[in-house]
């Protein structure tokens, strides 16, 4: 027999690839962080000798669900702005806040906060935008989490940086620090196209091609941007040469016919945020016509201020029902098609496709295990229509980051709970006095 | 010192009556079953000497959920009539599983099923509409729940009545069984309009107007619905006396103005089961337009084969993002106001709303305590907006009905769990063979 680190047993595998596959009584063999095998678990128990076996009798073994698009640090500002309006929100309720308190130690404090959501839903890597950079990257390593974590290009002076040219030096000397991190890398995050100009967008596109760098970027999520000068934002963006692979743009709401074929053809990568996009008054992503052109669609939660939870089940729930019943985006997506959007394509739209996101051998083991046994998610006909239409947070036993359990049964191996809700209680204190 | 029952102290009580105030460090002291005061914990603590003093430190006090519309005992098909088309949902799936399977021993197991599932989310009162209406009662009964049941009137044969008259006739048998009954009370239930003819529909409201008592009914769910004959199903409804206080009307989802008026002028109370007129791609029922009227709006989840949990919590994050991002429904809702829908509108649809709804002395000690010390509900500027948009139904750690703690700590005190899965699976093995 082969000594392995971990075999995993569960009821239910769901592999992702191949989309619609469930596994009953399968298990999931784990050496050195990555996915050695996937099989009955009749067969892999004879055939390894595990130094840890975990049984999971009522679990959906599935991989770690990737949130393509969060804020992480926001969650300090979860229920503080909730105003209906996009505008208001944000230029009266959300900057002014974080002008005043953003510092490393907030950034910290609440990335801590999100990561602890994070693992507690299922979540294993993350796509962030945020100031201060190096301190979520040094709070998702010490945690070991996954995380792409987003260099921020913004014009404006911020307690970060002062310009746009001196966001792109810090970043790129962030990308260089995590060059050879299993768990940390980066991607360019210039804010939105009407944050910035043609030249530092041109800035941009060239590290990112030099680098190959992943991108990703705000696009059209209010309709006042979709315009700027006479100019389409997307026919901008073509111009200017970002409308690539490598370009993740998220929320993608108001888009005509002509805009979505060039994003189609140049094969960017849409992310999804369906909860903040209602909350916040925006719309609706055209989901149907993204999938009508075989787009890479992601899903992501954005900042925990406009949603108010970074639970991808709960997103995931509400894309679902959305693409249902919401006349402009019907299509018919299959739940197993959600759970897929959830995981491979995010972490696609991340750059990271071919090293997480399914339960592929040489793949990293990042993974999550939900309890289906609860009396609101039986009896199980289909695992896939349970996670989706009905599981809730709690149900999420496990979570595993290349081989590592950061969640066990229901538990945070590594983080502080009570420290971490301390701190964000603190910060409350101080904001809401203030 | 007064003795009482019961005296729960909770960080934040959110008393529904007045809507939008939040009480911190407040007691709710319980005698008899009912609510005797609410009031500061320094105050009442001096007050009453509790036999029980239950004191909940990180929580939030509210009234149980009123799940106004669900189909208790579908809990049994749950996932398994996944079609996204409404029609093909009822009449290719639905329909023939339940004519092949209803039966009183199927009733009693679904609707025990359901039962776990409301009150480990909160729920402590239902609307329920379904065939076996003594067996739904029975079973309620028995778990000390509390539900308005309602008493089916369909033309078609059933295994459990063969014409409407007989459904009408052993309804208010029932109907009389219970009337004294402290927990059960009961509606009665015309399907919906389609599926009734004049003569029956005038029955209906006959013994509604006589008894005073409550009808529910399934209205304009599809776009198929609004007309038949020539004539609008509202105008019709209006027609044979069917508009008044006595009605709950749910769905509501194709509605032109001058149907919207008849209601209104007539006092109907409106049902909005959000996620399931997604899940089966019926639409977005016109909540703002219901609230420029000033109509009771309550909130159902609707059967679990179309949601698929009964989580009134899962069902108002839905109902309160879309009234938010969907221009038809577009109004600014607060987040108090979506608790008094799910509380004291759903007890008014219901016609309990002068016994539960709200946490006034006098009424039934109906009560949901919702922990929000996790990662994903700190830290807390407030309390509404974390209980609608970000917590999760295993966050529901205490459930009590007329006083009696049916949820305690999370752990269901009446229900063996384990024997109502038992039971499920086994209605699955059964209904997955056929």
């Amino acid at each position: 027999m082969d000594p392995i680190d971990t075999l995993i047993n569960a009821r239910w595998i769901i592999p992702i690839e191949p989309v619609g596959r469930v596994l009953e009584f399968h298990s999931v063999a784990i050496q050195a962080g990555r996915i050695l095998a996937v099989g009955p678990t009749s067969e892999l128990s004879g055939r390894f000798a595990a130094r840890e076996i975990v049984d999971r009798t009522d679990h959906v073994l599935l991989p770690g669900f990737v949130n393509a698009h969060t804020h992480a640090a926001m969650t300090l500002l979860r229920g503080a702005a909730e105003s209906a309006s996009f505008e208001r929100w944000l230029r009266t309720q959300v900057w002014p806040l974080e002008h005043r308190w953003i510092d490393a130690e907030y950034v910290r404090d609440g990335t801590e906060l999100a990561i602890a959501d994070m693992l507690t839903s299922g979540t294993t890597c993350f796509g962030d935008m945020h100031l201060y950079p190096e301190v979520v990257a040094q709070t998702v390593s010490a945690a070991q989490m996954r995380a792409c974590v987003g260099l921020p290009v913004i014009e404006e002076s911020t307690s970060w940086a002062e310009s746009a040219g001196e966001c792109l030096e810090k970043g790129l000397k962030l990308h260089d620090d995590y060059r050879d991190d299993p768990l940390v890398t980066t991607c360019l995050s210039p804010y939105a196209s009407w944050a910035l100009g043609d030249e530092t967008l041109i800035r941009v596109r060239r590290a990112a091609d030099e680098l190959e760098l992943p991108m990703s970027m705000h696009v059209n999520e209010s309709a006042d941007e979709v315009v700027a000068e006479g100019e389409r934002t997307i026919a901008r963006l073509d111009r200017l040469g970002l409308l690539s692979p490598l370009l993740a743009a998220v929320h993608m709401i108001h888009l005509d016919d002509v805009d979505l074929d060039a994003c189609a053809n140049a094969g960017i990568s849409v992310v999804h945020c369906p909860q903040s996009n209602l909350k916040l008054g925006n719309g609706v992503s055209p989901v149907a016509r993204f999938k009508a052109r075989d787009m890479n669609i992601a899903v992501g939660t954005n900042g925990a201020a406009s949603n108010n939870d970074l639970s991808m089940l709960d997103e995931l729930r509400t894309a679902a029902l959305l693409a249902r019943g919401i006349p402009s985006a019907h299509v018919t997506i299959e739940a197993h098609e959600w759970l897929r959007f959830a995981t491979l394509n995010g972490a696609r739209a991340l750059g990271l496709g071919e090293v997480i996101g399914s339960l592929t051998p040489g793949k990293w083991a990042d993974l999550c295990c939900i309890d289906l046994k609860r009396a609101h998610t039986q009896p199980v006909y289909d695992p896939a229509a349970q996670i989706v239409f009905a599981a809730s947070r709690d149900q999420v036993s496990d979570v595993w980051v290349a081989g590592r359990a950061l969640l066990s049964s229901s538990r945070l191996t590594r983080l502080d709970l009570e420290d971490v809700l301390e701190r964000a209680q603190r910060w409350r204190e101080r904001i809401s006095k203030a």
